[in-house]
């Protein structure tokens, strides 16, 4: 490697190891201190480059992106408040364990605390919500600071993907000269080559155990489940998505039904034609219906909590052992109701025991099985009429339903927070397609769903479905800029309900004021001249019909298209409420 | 105070006592786990509520607010990355001594780190960012609880506005119920009416005492000023503003010129008639000038450092003694030229100088000042000159030098990062005019822009001139639905060059790439249909002549109205470069 000036020299090595240790990609907000590194990726043939103006899209694109495909796309921002705007997307990818590698420029050491312009404290900006800081020395055209910085280059991308996955901040600083402008005797000539060029392959080649139980804790657990006649298999949501393959075993060799999150990677696949999955506990698994239900045995959760509130409510009121597995060994429940914790690759695990269990052959055993596939009969029946009933209309299930019903085959869905993703949820039945659906379910935030998307499809060549609320497209209208920048086609279907639609499912909706005008909020915003601005097509329909149609045209086009739907909040709110009351109904 | 359950008494509590403690408005973004605040902001008859959809805009508006009130309106959100979006104004109002209050409700702590639903790690989420942090107890209606919530708010109001000013985070954590819903036997009715009512006025007032130098110290600076024949006072950027009398008897004491940034409050006013202020330093203070020129013997600097980067130059190269005046003790000086640290208030400090101080008469003296006015004279004539020949063209430097001369009077100016800020600082001629300068010098970041100036001008009954580039204007669109939200009347004028047109300033504007594609980066984005979405007025100019009429039908007409100058970043860059080499070949 030849560089003109250290600071190119630290750059271009800092980038070529990272692009040796897998990195295909980076995204890039322009500034001035970052220049190095700018430079660097820009020159690099095998690292495409995404450019971002505004940085909190930016970092939610490359959580998008990582979330999407499971490695890492390096974030590069100037110093200054460009750093602080990537911190909702951190916090997002720390607690949804996505890998995510932020590089912020920053002053040299004698600049900092001074008032300098454009410096501020970096240091631990994101505070626990990094898997490992870094404040990286001065840029030094020397072997040792070189293969150091080799290495910290490998063991960022190594724990970004580590267990759990998370982000992880190097701070870069960097001295003027920031340009590639040659520094006579400033890179000198006799550096080794193991400095300057690294290795074929990550400088630190890491090979990562993963945690697994012993054999007895092993054979333990298998015990318990091959001697329970009622258990359930729990797949929240995760990302990566879980191992379907291995839960999919389990599920056979238990016999037990896997209540699927849409997030889980468990809800939709070749596996469902095999094994019974269900999605719709959040309807049936009501008090009014489990009361007169033996409660399960044995309850395996894998992934986070899940999206619905039923199913942990349901969870918490059965007395049955629960085992948590989880590889991070966190402690993802907040109802209190685990009664183990696996700390153990989940995919090993379900694995492992899907070769020692012997599922049980007795009455009871079928019984609880066939419950749930009645249940889930009923539910998908009564929905099923409603749609046929509904084509005139339009409510927000419905929309959630047709998109993931209608969608090409392999298709990338991606729903906003709050309402989309818990519409998924109660709509999308489980079925044998191809679908990887994704949400931001760390924090559960409304902001950056847009990028999130966006970034998701540029990382793929399944067609791109995002579905998102009025609230949440308003919140990252910025990231609409991503289509033709980054050149990502997709179907977006905005339900415009026009403010926050969830607050009519609170009980603050009885008290206006203040429910209107703090929580409702009505923005009345005309979101068509989006249209203008990002080169979009824009649709707007009425009716489920109307939407399907146009729906169908958009998965057709090149480009992206918004179909906006008007949709009533209230309205829809009443008819989940009216078909959660008749699948219930039906059961008890 | 009545309340229906425990959380409404709470609520209802912390808000009368902010109230009773001065605040009259607040910014609120919808959400669940706030509800108990929202509802009791709501209900409050004597704040003001500011609804805000996207939380990074709702806390640069609370900013902008402050920073043209110097008082402070207080930010409330729901739990999760909500809380995170505010951290960039946290971190520009931290840097810029802006009192900020943010309220972010959370979960209990029962339900923390237990992967509980939109509960993220909020405990000292800002770092190092705020001057007070506080996790607030769990609602509870007893005495003194009650008397310590009231404690708290006075406490959090008092440090936000003291020596610094700066933000303060109370985290407020609630359980369920949220809403104002009757629960019997939750409020004791025996509540002591000093917890349940507060005093009259906060419920503990601050009498803040400022750093005043001792009597010796005093006389001691005095006497160096009295001696001095060559100084100089540096006025820069300040929230809130400088105190103009005090600053202006000390240049009348002492005939030194003023050397006053655009946002240090001492480029505009009356004063300008009676000291000599000099706004035109970034052109004369080149080497080629000043080598002929004696150095100053002393230097008085009071604000931030410089916007100006010739003027920090220029201070650096004198061997001067340089009084750094900063009431917080800071050390905001990054050329290191600062021989002393005056912990004082200015004000004060400049004001009892004024009054020791003998001017010196000498010929030297007279020579000094004659030399800044001059160059002062020199420059602006040159300056005018130059706008007679392009009123049929339209460079950058002249709309700001127009937009300040033409806004009504009073005028609040607010002003974006990067250009805009250095073109008021160049082209501004210092004058009699009542003009509020604003911009966000603290980090100098480009985010979150319009929202400061949409705040500020919801404090004033000021005319609002908020000038910005297109890069500013596009990271902050978000922003503008404060206009229809809040009620803000304002002129933008948005000078479009497509992209960072800073970069031409940059040497990285002789490597292309990655200059185009990674620097400059065009966006091509029409900003018009901007007028749709948000209810604006939508005008687009080419010259000088078409902009000013342009702007005066804006002065006179109500709401807003977007004034797009197209312009060519780089050929402003050259007329930048012209003007300055004539100012500096006419003087040396």
């Amino acid at each position: 490697m030849t560089a003109p000036n250290r600071n190119a020299l630290w750059a271009r090595t800092l980038v070529d190891e990272l692009a040796q240790a897998g990195v295909t990609a980076v995204c890039i907000a322009p500034g001035s201190r970052s220049t190095p590194l700018t430079a660097a990726f820009d020159r690099h043939e095998d690292v495409r480059t995404f450019s971002h103006l505004d940085e909190r899209s930016a970092a939610y694109f490359a959580l998008g992106r990582a979330k999407r495909t499971g490695e890492v796309t390096p974030l590069v921002c100037t110093s200054g408040t460009a750093a602080v705007n990537f911190h909702p997307a951190v916090v997002e990818a720390s607690q949804a364990r996505v890998p995510m590698l932020l590089l912020t420029a920053d002053r040299p050491p004698e600049l900092r605390d001074s008032g300098a312009n454009q410096t501020i404290d970096q240091e631990k900006l994101y505070g626990d919500s990094v898997r490992w800081y870094r404040d990286l020395p001065e840029p030094e055209p020397t072997n040792r600071k070189l293969r150091r910085l080799r290495t910290d280059a490998a063991r960022a991308l190594s724990t970004a993907t580590g267990t759990p996955p998370g982000p992880v901040h190097l701070n870069v600083p960097f001295r003027k000269p920031l340009e590639p402008v040659h520094v006579e005797g400033d890179v000198p000539d006799d550096l080794d080559s193991l400095a300057v060029e690294g290795r074929d392959g990550p400088f630190v080649s890491t090979s990562r155990g993963t945690p697994t139980v012993s054999e007895t804790d092993l054979h333990e657990l298998a015990e318990t489940l091959s001697e329970a006649e009622r258990g359930l298999l729990v797949a929240g949501p995760e990302d990566p998505r879980l191992d379907t393959e291995a839960i999919t075993a389990l599920a056979h060799a238990t016999g037990f039904p896997v209540l699927a999150d849409p997030l889980s990677g468990m809800r939709f696949g070749g596996h469902v034609r095999t094994v019974p999955v269900c999605g719709g506990y959040d309807a049936y698994l009501a008090p009014d219906v489990t009361d007169d239900w033996p409660g399960p045995d044995v309850v395996v959760r894998f992934g986070a909590s899940p999206t619905s509130k039923p199913l942990r409510k349901y969870l918490a009121r059965t007395d049955a052992r629960q085992v948590l597995v989880d590889p991070a060994g966190e402690w993802r429940e907040a109802e209190f109701t685990a009664s183990d914790l696996v700390v153990a690759d989940p995919g090993r695990l379900a694995g492992d025991l899907s070769r020692l269990v012997r599922g049980s052959r007795s009455e009871a055993s079928s019984d609880w099985r066939d419950r749930f596939e009645s249940a889930e009969e009923v539910h998908w029946n009564v929905f099923a009429d409603a749609e046929s009933a509904d084509a005139g209309t339009v409510h927000e299930g419905a929309i959630l339903a047709d998109a993931t019903d209608l969608a090409p085959e392999p298709a990338t869905l991606v729903v906003s927070n709050s309402m989309p993703v818990r519409d998924l949820d109660r709509f999308a039945e489980p079925s044998t397609a191809s679908r990887t659906v994704l949400a931001n379910r760390g924090a559960s935030g409304i902001d950056g769903v847009t990028s999130t998307a966006l970034g998701a499809g540029s990382a793929t060549t399944d067609h791109l479905t995002y579905v998102t609320g009025d609230l949440a497209y308003y919140h990252d209208m910025n990231g609409l800029l991503a289509l033709g920048r980054c050149g990502v086609e997709a179907t977006i279907v905005l339900i415009n309900n026009d403010g926050g639609g969830i607050f009519h499912m609170l009980p603050i909706e009885q008290f206006d004021p203040p429910f209107t005008g703090q929580f409702k909020t009505p923005h009345g915003l005309d979101f068509r001249p989006t249209e203008d601005i990002y080169a979009l097509g824009f649709a707007r329909v009425e009716t489920r019909e109307a939407f399907r149609e146009a729906y169908r045209e958009s998965v057709a086009a090149p480009g992206a298209q918004v179909i906006e739907v008007s949709s009533d909040a209230e309205s829809s709110h009443r008819t989940r409420e009216r078909l959660r009351e008749q699948v219930v109904a039906e059961l008890s």
